[in-house]
């Protein structure tokens, strides 16, 4: 940073829905993202759900040019799906993978098989030390009954947590991604009041975009028009977020999202639309910038909700523990039954056959199905029920030490 | 730290070796380790393979007079096994899971169904903040022909990204724990030489114990003598590591280790050796101590080398994804084989049953047993390869960065 000139940093965020077979006319929308961030230079692009591997090296070619530093995160069987262009050197990575990580719903929603995360990258701008987070948590699938609210909770906790003990050396924190939550939602007032960071669009000194920010907008053409019934103008739920550590400070000069219809095209980038931020940061004298607000006194009651809520899912998940377990103690006394009925017909117990052989057979792949789907589902709520514990003991830890010490975030 | 007293901490560190239903006499050596804790009155003590809650929670009664803070670490579906007692306030915690859980073993070597991690405390003693580490790496199966060695070369690396990344505030860093690796392996000096951690053992102005330090001795009546067989004298696996991160020195006045039985009874503690250690920390004029020892000259070969292991790694990786693959194509095609076969018999094509049943069935079971394990291993072997590749592409982008500035750490 030459004297006193702010560095100007424009961060490009988008949820790309990239899925193999499964998502539409995915690899028209890839070369188009592509085409979009060349042309525009940004200075960093903060992209999810990219989940296959050729697709990011597709970009990284391409981009190879004006964002000569990338990072694809590795995570799970099929990948986190986060990766980022960088204009400047990445120094380093970090990748954080959240203890709940959506396995259950894969069943239960058909969910594909993938390891949420939060990637870190370390990079170094005019001296300035920026730590970059990117990071796709899991989404809210029915918000009237939204079974998921204590989950995705875990999950911000569990971003906040890993974002406070990373960052201590940081001058700037950013962080980009879809976080599948609504603005005035308990994970957000979480994430937000508990690291400190400050939402670009509403700090944002000018807008352009679709209204009220919204990044899911009915007017795109892949977005399910059912899901956003009860908000017609959209819900938005991609964010860029930033706070300064040290003594720098962060402004939003501009903020921008796209609006439906690539140039040119017929076709949105993605189902989500992109958040574009322009940063100005300044360094300044005195340590510690107004932009720390981890001492808000609205805090306690934040996390309080949020320990609330984290209990009734301990509940829950308890229930289900409970309910899968007893249905698998069923399956496997049927099958032991059958077992008994089928060795007593071998050594010529019984006179003939007494069943069916067909529906005997049936009746005993039936039984092994529901044995190992409830076996399976049990472990993965015994899971479920030690991370909910875990989260809720590590709250309650952090309300006793913010209640003592009021004034010392 | 009253004037320029140094502070002193005495530190407890033992693999408990506490599993249900396997581990021999637990619940009598889980009371004899309470009771040695309780005796001595350590400051911190860091214990792992503490696998039932149930047995945390009798310690935890058992110690809430001398050890009044304590933390259990909860992951994976049965527990990471880690926990810690403190006579200190624990302000916050963090759980870390490495990429590679030792899943593929548990069918491989019976190994149990457990989420390898490392846990994370920040406490405050006398206005100086330590970040405690306690972890439990994957354990060697055989030293001759080590084909887990590059995913210890993973989670030794995952290890020492994570310390580097969260300590960045810390004034002192300790770390605990059994690192399943002798001192010289590369693993331990990869540790080591990224984080600028210090061995308790070598650096002890006086030590009290076993031959050597180490902590797996063939005296020990629980440890498997024919594992030892190579190495008369036992073992040195258990660590406690150290490092001052700011303007503090730490220095090592005494290391002690068990030996053999408890008091007063005929049995030992665990089969792992505890490890005890005095350290005494000073705080001085200058800021950074002797003891950041990362620019060491070094630390660009012993990177080169944990490298050259993870591609070894990979390379076998890859093969073994492929192999379990054909096999799991294989078993499709001999189940969809039979299929036809039955559905000719059924149809009536066949003159009269052209298979005895018993074996055809048999066959049927057989080939979707395969066909589910093969499948199960491929999607291991598919996140291996993956998680092997992008610690190689990180360890790449080090030493990048290491050989660029050969006097920045």
């Amino acid at each position: 940073m030459a004297g006193e000139a702010p560095l100007q940093l424009r961060i490009f965020d988008l949820n790309c829905w990239a899925i193999r077979y499964l998502s539409k006319r995915r690899q028209e929308r890839v070369q188009l993202i592509g085409d979009k961030l060349r042309r525009e230079g940004f200075d960093l692009a903060l992209l999810q759900e990219v989940w296959s591997e050729q697709d990011y090296s597709d970009l990284r070619a391409k981009l190879a040019a004006c964002y000569p530093f990338s990072h694809y995160f590795r995570s799970g069987v099929i990948g986190s799906g986060l990766c980022v262009f960088s204009k400047f050197p990445i120094l380093d990575t970090l990748l954080y993978q959240y203890s709940l990580n959506g396995y259950p719903y894969m069943l239960q929603h058909g969910d594909w098989f993938c390891g949420k995360s939060v990637g870190l990258l370390i990079i170094k701008i005019s001296g300035i030390l920026f730590n970059v987070y990117v990071t796709h948590l899991h989404a809210e699938y029915c918000r009237e009954k939204d079974a998921y609210l204590p989950h995705r909770l875990v999950q911000a906790w569990e971003l906040a947590q890993f974002i406070r003990h990373t960052s201590k050396a940081a001058d700037v924190v950013l962080l980009g991604g879809d976080l599948n939550m609504h603005p005035e939602d308990v994970g957000i007032r979480l994430l937000r009041g508990w690291t400190g960071l400050q939402d670009a669009f509403t700090e944002a000194e000018c807008f352009e975009g679709c209204e009220d920010g919204c990044t899911l907008v009915p007017s795109n053409c892949f977005t399910v028009k059912a899901e956003l019934l009860p908000f017609p103008l959209g819900i938005r739920i991609d964010y860029i977020l930033y706070k300064a550590v040290s003594n720098f400070t962060v402004k939003c000069q501009e903020l921008k999202t796209t609006q439906g219809t690539a140039p040119g095209v017929d076709i949105p980038f993605s189902d989500h639309e992109a958040v574009m931020a322009t940063l100005h940061i300044h360094r300044q004298g005195q340590a510690r910038g107004a932009t720390t607000t981890t001492t808000d006194p609205k805090l306690v009651d934040v996390v309080t909700e949020a320990r609330t809520e984290v209990e009734v899912g301990l509940r829950a998940a308890r229930r289900q523990r409970y309910c899968r377990g007893r249905m698998a103690v069923l399956a496997l006394l049927l099958l032991l039954l059958q077992a008994a009925a089928a060795l007593g017909t071998l050594v010529g117990l019984g006179a003939g056959q007494p069943f069916p052989k067909l529906s005997f057979s049936l009746l005993a792949f039936l039984a092994t199905g529901v044995l190992l789907l409830a076996t399976t589902l049990h472990l993965f709520h015994t899971m479920e029920v030690k991370m909910l514990q875990g989260t809720e003991e590590q709250m309650r830890r952090v309300l006793r030490v913010l209640q003592e010490r009021p004034s010392d975030g």
